[in-house]
């Protein structure tokens, strides 16, 4: 009979830890290496120490809970997530997986369950990156794509860095980051995102990340008398956003369902009511799953921009800013993931990630997968983030059968 | 044989006032009732006496330099404009004017010519509005639209009075504003646009001053993160903007070739780059010589907005902030423009102003027109503001002609 996990269990721990950093708001300000991280980890700590397990911490202040296999030698399965949270954050973001990742611990204590592979919680240091960034710092040195010296030289607003403040909380472990084995990693976390709610599907099987790339998009025209230019004399620099905010929304809907496309600023000059706009910037927030797709999607808005400019007899440049690679989970994992949920009876949705997730860099160590469940429309590193303590328990229930999946499916040597 | 003006002297005359308050980038800084703006009118009031007129001062400081005529109980044909400039404005804007009624003076003294009407050169006082809001102040009084109460208790940033700078200045004059008899007025004054040099014409007939108004346009939409909301779940309060701005200028080419719309700022919040805009504020300008267009417009606008509103599931309100009437110039006096125009040679273009002038209040109180010469580039209120010696002559000469018909044509009883 399969294990079942505690649905209160969970939903008190995560009330416990809610207490650690609360705002008058009902949500979390538990920012990287505060006095409020520094409690909440010791909290995590204790509990995990209770549900009887040896926890140990790197030199970024990774914390990893271990429960014992059946072969001592075999690298454990991570599953975890992050406790610190943004300044006016809310309780679940990352807190949902490393407390439901508490509870399969438990759980399977609780059933005398013994896996083949250790299996270890993990609270990863500095996942917001808000106070140090950027984010996903602490798995990104364990992933070899940051370095040590640079986390630890960071600095806050106030001058402090990262490296002293973790220190001062007690929490700059002896293990080198990134020395730590492991089998694989799965993620359980909240969408924050509306796609799960819209479509009434209680499981996300997370089967990547998409792509990310970031534009500023430049208009020059010329500044003018709104009263004395006639409109075929304009070159009017605002009409060339307006324009390219349409088109690139426009071809975006045209390319396919999962192309995410956004414009959220924009600044024109001089800014003034009767003035032609001589100059307009616009960010440009592009994502998909598929670099080939990202690719074609850049040519076509570069095209667009070259029309519109030409048309309206503007200057225009769009130029990539940033950019983030797809990641695709692994097949084993993502299956296990879909296997969880189709065996206790959850619908579920195949989907990508559009945020960024430690599961980003872990999966470049070690097969990994994420596991998504839905938040209340979507809102999140917001203090009104919430979610169902039904949708909870279900995360942590799939996360329980992903774990005993992949101790069947991930061969260890 | 038509007396001619001196388009040396003319030119020596605008040079030697652009000494006055003048910037290091070639501009003018004489916002109104300040030390240069004072020096100006000394200057302006030293060489009218020199041109034989009789200077007289009202109590907003409006000059009037007159020069007799044969009856002695006309009342005046009035003729110029404004000497204060924007904080960085150019040589030209209201100067010509002033400086070339100044030069009609000057050649019908030199041509001996004497008028039926007495003739007055006017300065009017701020009409730049910059320092004591709104413009065209001194002439709103004037034409009974504004109160002296109102100009005298506005303040400037550093917190002094219209009242205590005019006194300060010495030009509270005794006459009681508006008590000036006139019979008509004539403004001639630089395009502050375009339109004339686009068309290579000489000489612009302005026939009325179009109608203004102007709008907020907000949007409301759902803020959202740009990664994991999918493009059909969205309330994107940007891309409402971008087509509300697109359509308004769509409609407006479409209507006529006449009227202007503007959307010169914008305003997007949160204003992130990976957060869908929630909300946004777009500032409407829009000009239309005709109240009925203008009102078709606005309802098209309406109609629109709820359209796209709707389509995207957004809140929306266009909102009419600020309304101007547009104003007709008499056909008497549009005609003697004209007809001058078409008498010296020059090639003329009938056309609406798009920006406000002294012209349109003492059109409520005489007969009024305004000659427009081209601005290179339409550039004005900016130190680069430069016209040709040959079009201020040409505008110069127009003047006359315009004076000697309206003396004539004005049936004074």
């Amino acid at each position: 009979m399969t294990p079942r996990i505690n649905s209160q269990r969970l939903w008190a721990s995560i009330l416990d830890s809610a207490a650690i950093g609360a705002t008058s708001n009902g949500g979390l300000d538990r920012v990287s290496l505060s006095d409020a991280d520094h409690a909440v980890r010791d909290w995590f700590g204790q509990e995990c120490l209770a549900a009887g397990c040896t926890v140990t911490v790197d030199d970024m202040g990774n914390m990893f809970a271990r429960r014992c296999g059946r072969q001592s030698g075999h690298p454990p399965i991570l599953i975890g997530s992050h406790l610190d949270s943004q300044p006016s954050g809310g309780r679940f973001d990352g807190v949902l997986g490393v407390l439901a990742a508490l509870e399969v611990v438990r759980t399977l204590n609780d059933y005398q369950v013994e896996t083949a592979h250790p299996l270890e919680v993990v609270n990863w240091t500095n996942e917001e990156g808000t106070r140090f960034p950027p984010a996903m710092f602490a798995s990104g040195v364990f992933a070899g794509v940051r370095t040590k010296d640079q986390a630890y030289a960071t600095r806050d607003h106030d001058g402090r860095t990262f490296g002293a403040e973790l220190e001062r909380i007690g929490y700059r472990g002896p293990e080198t980051c990134g020395d730590h084995p492991l089998a694989g990693y799965c993620e359980l976390h909240i969408e924050q995102g509306p796609v799960l709610e819209s479509a009434q599907r209680q499981i996300g099987v997370v089967t990547g990340v998409q792509g990310m790339r970031w534009y500023d998009l430049e208009m020059r025209g010329a500044t003018g008398h709104a009263g004395t230019t006639p409109m075929h004399l304009r070159q009017d620099a605002m009409l060339g956003a307006a324009r390219a905010i349409e088109a690139f929304h426009r071809i975006a809907v045209n390319q396919d369902d999962t192309v995410v496309v956004t414009t959220g600023a924009v600044k024109a000059e001089p800014g003034s009511r009767n003035v032609i706009a001589g100059r307009t910037v616009v960010t440009v927030d592009m994502r998909h799953p598929d670099t080939v797709r990202l690719n074609t999607l850049e040519e076509a808005f570069h095209n667009e921009v070259g029309k519109i400019a030409n048309d309206l007899g503007l200057q225009a440049r769009l130029e990539r800013i940033w950019a983030s690679d797809p990641v695709a989970f692994d097949a084993r994992c993502i299956d296990a993931v879909r296997a969880s949920a189709a065996a206790e009876g959850y619908t579920s949705l195949d989907m990508m990630s559009g945020a960024g997730h430690d599961a980003v860099n872990i999966a470049l160590r070690a097969p990994t997968s994420m596991i998504f469940v839905p938040c209340a429309e979507g809102i999140s590193h917001n203090e009104a983030e919430h979610i169902e303590p039904a949708d909870a328990a279900a995360g942590a229930q799939v996360l329980l059968g992903t774990v005993l999946r992949l101790d069947e499916v991930l061969h260890t040597r």
